[in-house]
C-alpha cells in the first residue's frame, strides 16, 4: 500500500516551544476539492485528500444511494483537464442519470456528509435502508488490537498529524483495506467503494474501524455497506445509536486499550469469558 | 451558561473492560437534524446538536454569505411544529429571499460544511472574501492557556466525550463565549451568530479556538467573521494553510502543552522574547 503522492505537502512553519520560535519544514495533509460527475452532470464537490479517487466516487454514489447494483457502473474515470489538475472524476452509468429516482433528487442537493445540505428533514430518513443481516462475530480481544493497527498503517496520518482513516478487518484482526482523507466520510465511502469495485459488497464478515467519531452519517454509510460491526476510538451520537439499534448493525465507541462501550448489537462480540452481562 | 437540555440523551450501554462486561447508564451527545428556512424555502438542513439554534442559524447564513449586513435579519424564530419537535428554525430577512445573489444560488444547493454539495469546484472560490485586517496581538504564552480553558468549560463534552467546541477568547486569554456541538462548523456558526446577533462582527481583537482540526471550511467561516487568529489543538490541511496565508488570519496549530506551530499570520503572536526566528 504507497502513499498517494499527491496526498502530503511540504511547507514552512514557524515551531514555538516554550518561548523559542524556530521555522522548520512540515508536511501538510493535502485537502483538494473532487467534482464528482455521472453522465456528465456535476452532482457534488467533496474536499479529499487526492488518491483512490475512483473508489472515493464509486463509494459515494453507493453510500448515497444513488446506485444500487454495482454493475450499473460503466466506467468511472479521473478527467484529464488541465483546469482542474485531476480533481474531476466522470462516472457514466448503465442506465444513464437516474432521473426518476426519488433518492437521486434529494442527492443532487446533498454533499459528502450524506446528511447535511439535504433540504428536508425528511430527505434524511426516506433512504430505505436495508437492516444488516450477519451472523459475523467478533472476539472482544481481537477488537482491542484494531486501533493500534489502523494508527500502525496510516502512512500520512504519521507524517501530517492530519488525517482521518478507516480500516477494514476480518474476524481474526487482520487488516484488510486502509484509506485515509482529510474527511471522515471520504475514508470510508474509498473503503466501500474499493470494496465495491472489487466485487466484495456487501462486507458480511468484516469490521469497520474508523479514527473518528460515530456520527450518524459514519453509521448509515456502513449499514449500506452491510457491515456488521462498526467501532470506533470515540463517541457516537445519539442518532448514530439509534440508527444502529434500529437495523442491526453493532456499534461500538471508545476503543481504547482493554476498554469499549458496545452501543448496539452486542450480540455480535463475543470473548473466552463472553460479554455475558454480570 | 447552562448546558442545553436537550443536548445529552441517556442510554443504556455494555461496558467491556478486560474480559467483563456490565450494564451501566451513559451519556449521549445528541444529534438531530435543523431545517433551515429562508422567507418560506427551506435552505438546508444541518445534523446538530440542540441548543443555540438561532445563533446556528444566524452564524450559518453569514458564514455561508447569504447576507451581508446583521440588520438584513428581520426575525429567526424556532418554529413551533410538533411533526418537528423544534428543529425548525424559521428565518425573515429584510429585502426577501435573495434571488439575485450569485452566492445564494451556489448556497442552495450547499451544505453546512461550506464546502461539500457545492456542485462545482468554481463555486467554492467563488466567494469573494475579504482580507483579514486586524491590528490585534495575542501572547504566546496566552495561546499555551486556551486549550485547558476550553476544555474545562466544556459541559457537554464533559458527559458525551461526544462534542467539538468553539471558543471565543480575548487578548489576555479571558473566555468571551463557547459553544459546542456535534459538528465543528456548527460550533464556529454559533460562535459567529452569537456574535453576529450581539451586534459584535467583525471580530477583530478574538482568538477563535477550535477543537477539532483547522481545515479549509473552518478557516473560511473565521475569515467572514473578521477572526484575526484561529488555533486548533490539531493539523490544519494544505488548504486551510493557503487561504490563511492569502486572506492574512494567523493560524496556529498543533496548540499543546508549550508548543504550538504557526502556519500563516505569525506577526500576530509575540511574546516576552518574541516568536523571532533563531
Amino acid at each position: 500500500m504507497r502513499t498517494p503522492q499527491r496526498s502530503v505537502m511540504r511547507t514552512q512553519i514557524t515551531e514555538w516551544e516554550d518561548g523559542v520560535a524556530s521555522r522548520a519544514d512540515d508536511f501538510l495533509a493535502v485537502e483538494e476539492p473532487l467534482q464528482i460527475s455521472v453522465c456528465g452532470r456535476s452532482i457534488t464537490v467533496t474536499m479529499r485528500t487526492p488518491g483512490h479517487d475512483r473508489e472515493l466516487a464509486a463509494g459515494f454514489l453507493w453510500t448515497e444511494g444513488l446506485i444500487e447494483e454495482p454493475d450499473q457502473i460503466v466506467s468511472i474515470e479521473a478527467v484529464a483537464d488541465q483546469t482542474h489538475k485531476g480533481n474531476q472524476i466522470a462516472v457514466e452509468l448503465r442506465d444513464g442519470f437516474p432521473q426518476n429516482s426519488g433518492e437521486v433528487r434529494n442527492f443532487v442537493a446533498s454533499s459528502a456528509c450524506g446528511v447535511c445540505g439535504k433540504a428536508s428533514i425528511e430527505a434524511i430518513r426516506s433512504r430505505g435502508l436495508r437492516p444488516v443481516q450477519s451472523e459475523f462475530k467478533i472476539d472482544a480481544d481481537v477488537l482491542c488490537i484494531l486501533p493500534d493497527k489502523l494508527r500502525a498503517r496510516q502512512e500520512v496520518f504519521g507524517r501530517t498529524g492530519g488525517l482521518h482513516a478507516a480500516g477494514l478487518f476480518g474476524a481474526s484482526g487482520e487488516l484488510i483495506a486502509l484509506r485515509e482523507d482529510i474527511g471522515r466520510h471520504n475514508a470510508v465511502d474509498k473503503i466501500v467503494g474499493w470494496a465495491l469495485l472489487d466485487g466484495r459488497l456487501p462486507l458480511s464478515n468484516c469490521v469497520l474501524m474508523v479514527s473518528g467519531r460515530g456520527g450518524f452519517e459514519i453509521v448509515q454509510k456502513a449499514i449500506t455497506a452491510g457491515v456488521p460491526v462498526l467501532a470506533s476510538v470515540s463517541a457516537p451520537s445519539s442518532l448514530a445509536v439509534q440508527l444502529a439499534r434500529e437495523l442491526g448493525i453493532t456499534l461500538v465507541g471508545f476503543l481504547r486499550g482493554r476498554r469499549f462501550v458496545i452501543y448496539a448489537g452486542e450480540g455480535r462480540c463475543v470473548g473466552e469469558r463472553g460479554v455475558a452481562v454480570r
